[in-house]
């Protein structure tokens, strides 16, 4: 349910978590995780999740529409990946300026339909309406055969922390002005959650330091990361160093990498370490520990520091 | 999946629907209906549609933003009762301007909450962003329960053509600077439905005209319909005479009703008016007929005249 977020829309979020439905009955999840569960037999869990991207503030007119499409699809399979799901079902809604090219309109949707197919995803509704500005909304299905999930509240205390693939792609594609399309861990994830050795587990959307304040708040922990542990692509290093920007910086606080971060218990990292061998990139950052220790970071010179939640604010 | 369409939109939905992907497997119903079907058990299936409102476009900033909201579900809710469902979870996306007011995005949420409750829906997910210009996106799900459900291509020929309610309303509050909260005949459609004796339906979103070639053309039938038996409210008739406005031009051509419109067989005319009775008003206003004879009407001197498909182009 997340393209990065301003502490404005935080704040709304929270205004409309208050307001809606709690979990109960079918329904086993709602507001608050990456992805809503609901069951529909038993044994079979139904996983929703939406996304909204707006022309202006998730994207520009001057940005490759394909990719704008193929981010659009990514973002919301994050989601389902983030609970060990498998995407089934989308809805697209799409809002387009009058001017809009014929052009435009049909990169966009070719992006979203190749995005769509690299992941099994069927497109089965949507609507279609002229805007102001240039719009996506995609609202993704998904299942989860057996009755596991995972959830950002599980984490335990004294688990260790790890992340998918590198960080701060995102960051570095937008610095180079461009979109990063994310390939996301869906195998993986489907695997390890079937395997019942992830514990908690969020996907990093806005930023690794963001994520990680939520995954421990959501488990009520504290938690601990080695900064130099944190794993950077050759490329993001390139971007960095040519504008002038720090790389870990762009990795904690940049956001829109759409890898997964997750804790495993101590007796199952030789596992996890395992499963990824050779085909998903697994780095550990460091471990949770109790809340009362709070969420920090050790710096290059071993200097252990609280670790902020980084943002920016829309709406401010 | 439709709020009021214009020309250039429904150019957009065909390129949409030509993209991706047919019914087949467990998807009964793709692109193309009210919304699609798919099979989560044996004899439960379920419902998913999805709607965008774009101030400036479906809302102006001075319309009562507690009615915005409420519009928003009910014009989903429209479209699961079109199948004959029962609508069970919603995603709702919203994008704020920067400079909107609590006390506004208050009002819209409230709207959203109030009529979801109306119609038991659970609003189990949502994004919140920040954009140019306000806009709201809802995600419907629902179900039938049986293996009962109405579509737009069922109509048959010789079928009486009825309608819910009265036309005009959504028309006339726009002529009124307002917005108008429609109604939703969710327990007529269940009930009739689950009773086999519905054939086609559709919800008028779009105006009678409009849906009317809809449903005909997708049964690939023509029709008949006598403009007389249009069923108007007398606030439409008020209004419509204030601003100098033929009210039945309103009621063919304006939309946002949100009534059903749908066929019966001859021999189960009497029974749906016997459901009706006493609760949801019901009126006759013709019959489907062969293709060749196209989609007419009978004006107020008796004159048959052919009824065009009206709309207005916003991408124009």
């Amino acid at each position: 349910m997340k393209t990065k977020k301003t502490f404005g829309e935080f704040a709304l979020i929270s205004e409309i978590k208050k307001s809606f439905v709690k979990a109960g009955g079918r329904l086993k999840v709602a507001i608050g995780d990456d992805t809503a569960v609901f069951e529909e037999k038993k044994g079979r869990l139904l996983l929703s999740t939406t996304d909204m991207m707006v022309e202006g503030v998730h994207f520009t007119a001057a940005q490759n529409p394909f990719k704008v499409g193929q981010k659009a699809i990514a973002s919301n399979v994050s989601d389902i990946a983030s609970m060990g799901g498998t995407p089934l079902y989308g809805l697209v809604s799409a809002g387009f300026r009058k001017n809009v090219s014929r052009g435009y309109v049909n990169e966009l949707l070719k992006g979203i339909k190749k995005e769509a197919s690299k992941y099994n995803v069927g497109i089965i509704g949507g609507d279609t309406v002229s805007s102001q500005v240039n719009i996506i909304n995609i609202a993704l299905l998904g299942e989860v055969t057996g009755k596991k999930y995972a959830l950002r509240s599980r984490a335990g205390e004294g688990d260790f922390i790890l992340v998918t693939g590198t960080l701060g792609n995102g960051a570095a594609a937008l610095l180079a002005g461009d979109i990063y399309v994310p390939k996301i861990q869906i195998s993986f994830a489907k695997e390890a959650v079937k395997a019942g050795i992830i514990n908690g587990m969020i996907d990093v959307s806005d930023g690794l330091s963001s994520e990680l304040h939520h995954l421990a708040e959501e488990s009520k922990l504290g938690a601990f990361i080695d900064i130099k542990a944190i794993p950077l692509s050759a490329l993001t290093e390139k971007i960095a160093a040519k504008k002038k920007k720090d790389a870990y910086t762009l990795a904690l606080n940049g956001g829109e990498d759409y890898e997964l971060l997750f804790t495993v218990a101590p007796k199952n990292l030789r596992k996890i370490l395992k499963m990824g061998k050779g085909k998903t990139k697994l780095s550990v950052l460091g471990v949770m520990r109790e809340k009362k220790l709070g969420i920090k970071y050790s710096d290059f010179n071993g200097e252990l520091k609280i670790l902020p939640r980084r943002g920016y604010d829309h709406f401010a």
